[in-house]
């Protein structure tokens, strides 16, 4: 369907444009939905646009880690049966998602809110790297404090995390970053040469039964 | 993502499911499209999220066609340059747009508003034949009336079309159907057998420099 496809309702086309402007929905999919929309009983479109407001409007931000919460501090930080002297630092609230759908992790978090990048125009001041200094400066004092940085592998991860390593080496707490290598049940075939050559330099004991 | 995910809100878990809910949109994207939300200007939600509820409630369906319009009878009806003698028969909006789109026909529209289903259980009544029967018979007489039938070329379609067909056919209307064959482009190695079969039974003069 032509981008300069006429509608015969500009009800339908203010909708089709709106939903059409969302990530990873085409102009297809969004006309789709739309005429899908029409279909449902009023009560349930009402039910989605309601619940879409509702998280604009109504979501916080913890005032701890930044991750969304729906009160004032979210409920990994409010948990004292987490590990508090461990702190995650990652770049986005889907990247906490992740990691606690691993089942894996029982620490806190710390949300950066991007990644440090000079082509996008994000410094180091549009994150929460200093209230991540103020967490760490208000703790490290006399704690055994990890701190993970669990940032992307690319070079704009690379820097931010370099970046936070030199904020926060000063506070003598340990910094690690996430064990890289080929993926469980990957294919040596398939891996690319960066990962390959790296988890041969990087190899470990060999643990028979796991 | 499993399913059984705990959300750190549940402003977010309302959204995500509301918005996974959409046909062809998993739980994974339901996410993404939430937190891109989250990252919007609260005026660009609230433009989304108005245009969904304006589109289903103040919608019209035009009195003549059924096909959906912002008035009591739509632009395509409305239209004066159109041949008011040809009506084309559709299952849904979407085929209206369809073929509006390739801007091959100029006549008038009917759109059923589903098709003949007895395992969905959706029978004659439940679609707007009545209607069309009383446009066809309130104009017919005298006047060289086209009734196109294109419906989908299934059994579905083909039971839909046949009993519009028998219950038209005494008001002396010609009826037609949509040419099939090979699309325009098609491979012969990849077209399916009954395609095929039906495209050589019905071959066509050759016209050169078409």
């Amino acid at each position: 369907m032509s981008l300069n496809q006429k509608y015969p309702s500009a009800l339908l086309e203010d909708a089709v444009d709106a939903i059409g402007s969302l990530p990873g929905i085409g102009h297809r999919s969004a006309l789709r939905l739309a005429l899908h929309l029409l279909r449902q009983p009023a009560e349930n479109v009402h039910h989605l646009t309601r619940s879409i407001d509702r998280l604009r409007d109504e979501v916080h931000y913890c005032r701890t880690c930044r991750m969304i919460s729906d009160e004032d501090q979210c409920s990994i930080c409010r948990d004292r049966s987490r590990d508090r002297e461990t702190i995650c630092v990652v770049e986005s609230v889907r990247d906490v998602l992740s990691i606690e759908n691993t089942g894996q992790y029982h620490g806190l978090y710390h949300v950066l809110g991007g990644i440090i990048s000079p082509i996008s125009g994000v410094g180091p001041s549009d994150l929460t790297i200093k209230e991540l200094i103020e967490r760490i400066s208000s703790r490290a004092q006399g704690s055994d404090m990890e701190i993970i940085l669990a940032l992307s592998g690319d070079v704009e991860g690379e820097t931010t995390a370099f970046y936070i390593y030199r904020q926060i080496a000063p506070f003598g707490v340990r910094v690690s970053s996430l064990a890289r290598g080929l993926g469980f049940g990957d294919d040596l075939e398939y891996a690319d040469q960066l990962t390959l050559g790296r988890s041969i330099a990087a190899r470990q004991p060999f643990t028979p039964g796991r």
